[in-house]
């Protein structure tokens, strides 16, 4: 018996129609002679309707409180899709994250999963049941409700894929796959029939929405099989792979970019060692996340260092760096939350040299002013003004020749 | 210190501004000295809602669906007055019923509580943290969530009270507290300061919607200090009482109605021993509360049984009667889901004798025809035609002179 784990997002549940039609998907898996464990998200509009109440009582409401709030959206959406699935005569049984015991850490708002206890879930397979799981959400030692960050039910998906060794894990969106880049910006954009792991994980760090980062480190850890598919036109979607020895790896896959970035700098920091420490220490004991981080070496003994970290986190980032700013009689901070991140992405990029070039010549040839660099085995990544994304974006689809 | 728990039903939290007034009257009782554990139920509407779509999926929804669904409601609430309470600089959380461990038996949507364990409630308020529970729910020994029924909340502000030892159990609703008969088909009904215990469980299981029959019952069998009053108006309400020796009762206290009955009878079965048994077995095995019941004996060695069930399970227990039937060759099966429970309450009825007279009389007077009878130590009811319900109700306090 293979054991498929298909993963549905808000937009694919939306309302009672694409959860009939979500569980007709299901109920064909089924019927080709698969197991199967089905992860959904909230319907699309919920979260947010119930954050608008939430901010309407509490504009800084309590992390451990959003999180019992919201996680009741993928709670409603179980119990919807198990009934549709009822209604096809289909046994299955609807599972929150607390009750298959997908244990996190107490980041309420963006917990990592620790462990998940895949025990229940096989009981109910190995009685025919199709079992349907909760996304996004999990719970801590004590108990506490939790939820994952944004994209969480990717992880979910990933992660049940993995405890149960499952053959398959499909991510259901509302597109027909990873694309070259994202088609809404760049319509000669083209679908890609299957992408590394390491050029997805590039990919998706680097802002392209189709799965989240860390659903993608997930599944390569645990090398679990995942196709990003849709749901609304069908089509075989994209596989992420595992070979790296293919013959002709295309110098660069894809752009991605992204927009949820924010920069910081604090400048005239005397230049000690362990200075980078005691600048970026408090940030991530914060739990914020440094994306690109760049430091020059002043004429006077003294450092400039420049960051990025989540938009989201711009303001406490930039409180924190100040008071550091303060105690290391640093000469000031100065911040930007008006970024975007550009990134070429491509395992062939490894034994090619022009890839920088190409990329500068593209942008300055558009008047495109480079702010920041930052590279890695498989990817260039750049932040520009954020007014010029687009922009920038059709031009390096174009420099690398991604459309044919 | 003194422990309060306070439970406010569905209409008290109906939107923002209603949960920010309960958490102002949170605060007020926190600010009196009290430690505070609030109970609360569904925004009103929000179940309705849910099972719409439920309904729209599948009309015949799995019980056990259904509880995953519906308790969402009460989870919204939990985190969102924890908010307002924030907003008031009250330390405060939100727990579901599973997570404080209420255990139930697995008779989704009409589970009962078997065990709760207090412990996790006491550490939250030893650290000076007012607890807010959901009420309605619970989960069963395997984790399932499971819903406690309609008003189910009171039982879980009860249950609680009684586990944690609390000095007073307050039910806020709309009302002001208990009449002497509905006041929207009564105008002349008065609130009560005072009702001993029995009279509130009959009051209550005879269809005065003010409080459940359950929680009730738990309040009796535990002691529970209780009072029932207004979130919306405030005033004293009504304290339930535990003494019986109070100088002066009353030989009527109040008139109670319910609608939600239906009857049926199996006629020209054959007079045996153990034929009861037999006919109301299969009836509550199915899980259906039968109330009340009468048999006549006919002329010839057969007899008729009439009793009466919960309207939503009618259907149910006819085709469960019908079936009997056949087995034990009786005559027929005949029902009416058209009837109302008339009762008059009171504990001084032990003490006088005319109340049946006085009442038959009222009702005769109206040319109402009495169809059931049913009598205990504390309360006289009646089965009519629905239609007469408010004609009834109000013969009766008039004749038994509530409105003084």
């Amino acid at each position: 018996m293979t054991l498929i784990v298909e993963k549905y997002g808000g937009t694919s549940v939306a309302d009672v129609e694409r959860i009939n039609s979500v569980a007709d998907r299901v109920a064909t898996t089924q019927s080709e002679g698969n197991d199967v464990v089905v992860v959904v998200s909230a319907m699309s509009g919920e979260t947010n309707r119930l954050l608008e109440m939430a901010d309407e009582i509490h504009p800084q409401a309590s992390p451990r409180e959003v999180d019992v709030l919201v996680s009741t959206g993928e709670q409603v959406t179980i119990a919807l899709l198990t009934m549709a699935l009822h209604h096809r005569n289909i046994e299955a049984r609807s599972f929150t994250g607390a009750q298959v015991h997908i244990r996190t850490d107490s980041v309420h708002g963006k917990a990592r999963i620790l462990d998940i206890d895949a025990e229940r879930i096989k009981k109910d397979l190995d009685k025919g049941r199709v079992v349907v799981v909760a996304g996004f959400q999990g719970a801590d030692q004590e108990g506490n409700i939790t939820t994952l960050g944004r994209g969480g039910s990717d992880t979910t998906a990933v992660a049940l894929a993995a405890a149960l060794k499952a053959d398959e894990c499909r991510i259901y969106t509302d597109v027909e796959g990873v694309f070259t880049a994202d088609p809404r910006i760049v319509p000669e954009a083209r679908r890609m029939d299957r992408v590394t792991v390491e050029e997805m994980l590039e990919l998706a760090s680097q802002g392209a929405k189709v799965l989240q980062t860390r659903s993608v480190e997930f599944a390569g850890k645990y090398k679990v099989r995942l196709r990003v598919l849709s749901s609304f036109i069908g089509g075989p979607g994209t596989i992420i792979t595992y070979e790296e020895n293919e013959m002709e790896q295309p110098v660069i896959s894809g752009i991605a970019f992204n927009r949820d970035e924010a920069k910081l700098t604090i400048r005239g920091v005397p230049d000690e060692p362990g200075i980078a420490h005691r600048i970026l220490g408090p940030i991530a004991d914060a739990n914020v996340n440094v994306d690109m981080i760049v430091q020059n070496v002043g004429d006077d003994d003294t450092t400039d260092m420049t960051f990025t970290v989540d938009r989201s986190d711009y303001e406490k980032s930039k409180q924190l760096l100040e008071k550091s700013a303060n105690e290391l009689k640093a000469q000031d901070v100065i911040g930007d939350d008006h970024i975007a991140k550009i990134s070429a992405v491509g395992v062939g990029m490894r034994s090619h040299a022009g890839v920088a070039t190409t990329m500068f010549q593209a942008l300055s040839a558009e008047g495109i002013n480079i702010q920041m660099i930052s590279t890695s085995e498989i990817k260039i990544s750049v932040v520009v003004d954020d007014k010029y994304v687009e922009l920038a974006v059709r031009a390096l689809h174009k420099a690398f020749e991604l459309e044919t």
